[in-house]
């Protein structure tokens, strides 16, 4: 798993039972204190989450066949849940609240 | 997934039964606004995408033996729809339409 | 596997049996001498570790799965232990006695 | 899969029965224009291929273990074709007949 | 796979019974001519490694797995061999027992 921000959506018309009707987020992976930390990846939302959401991403092994119920959907890149907050050390380095 | 732009195609006289008959694709992923973001890798054509084209990339799991409908095929890189558009935050960073 | 430093937590309403409950660590890949060497990920804990340990992480296949006793679990990526001490070569670059 | 480069050999005597006889081949990924893109890697030779050859690599899911017809084959990268041409746009970035 | 060079071991006391005994050797992937590539990761030894051995590691799939002939081993990142020696085009770049 790692920590992202929700930074846009794609839309494509993809023939693929699995992703039909399904959102595509670009997710940017972060560094705890929110420095983009890695390249942008699409991800399926399963947390009804938007632009500019700090969230955590789920991409192990066939992770998102189990949690979509789907043995066969070719998925493994979840956007799972927003987060609340981030410690880091005995600091606050990141707070949904105070965002919102 | 990931967003990639496709840049060429490679012929290879490969002797496995999956890929026989099958356009392999160089694709290289992009960031949102279209800069290069990544190695350049070879990808099953399933969109009728062609070189210039930005397009959705699979390479999840035993993503493309699912598609293909082979539980055998040693294939995992996809492209998988050609993107209408993509936005990021409200901005639209990519339209296929004015593109064309 | 790989070394790993413990640099915080993530707190976030994950819905995901496999997760609940579950401590999320944020840890740092590290050099054998202890610099930053990769990107943060977060990690179930196995091993009762602390902001500020060295700890032993596993990402392998389906590691998490099979350690959690959950096949369906959609994890990986766990701390599996708190080093004791890394040698490179003749000489002890860590030692977690010392550091307590 | 991945273009490559094949660039040299490695000897030793692994006592695993899948790789028994087998041509381990170092293979640095290229770009399409040629250039080294990536770590040189370790792949068994299923095309004949020598050193300089231009080839396409194959690493994905167990692709190796179905191609290799031994379901227990813990290998997964393998030189499946020596490259015949590449095009990148309206150009011939490659052609073995002319480099032969 | 990929050739590296045992730099240390790495002491701690995970309780998961596939680790149990097993020496954990920390291995820097290096190019064909010795030089570091990549990041430190942790590996079990399969071919009495020792630190400064040039040697084959393999990291793919459930190979681990099946080596070790534990199907439910969470490893998979292995010392398979010494290096005898790499050749590469028509130079030896690397000669263990000139190393001896």
């Amino acid at each position: 798993m790692f920590l992202a921000e929700v930074v846009g959506t794609v839309v494509s018309p993809v023939q693929i039972a699995a992703l039909e009707g399904r959102t595509l987020l670009l997710v940017r992976p972060v560094a705890p204190d929110g420095r983009a930390a890695g390249k942008t990846r699409i991800a399926i939302d399963r947390a009804q989450a938007g632009v500019g959401d700090r969230v955590l991403v789920i991409d192990e092994g066939n992770s998102a066949r189990q949690i979509l119920g789907d043995k066969t959907a070719p998925i493994k890149t979840l956007v799972v849940g927003v987060v609340d907050y981030v410690e880091a050390g005995d600091a606050l380095v990141y707070d949904h609240r105070v965002r919102s």
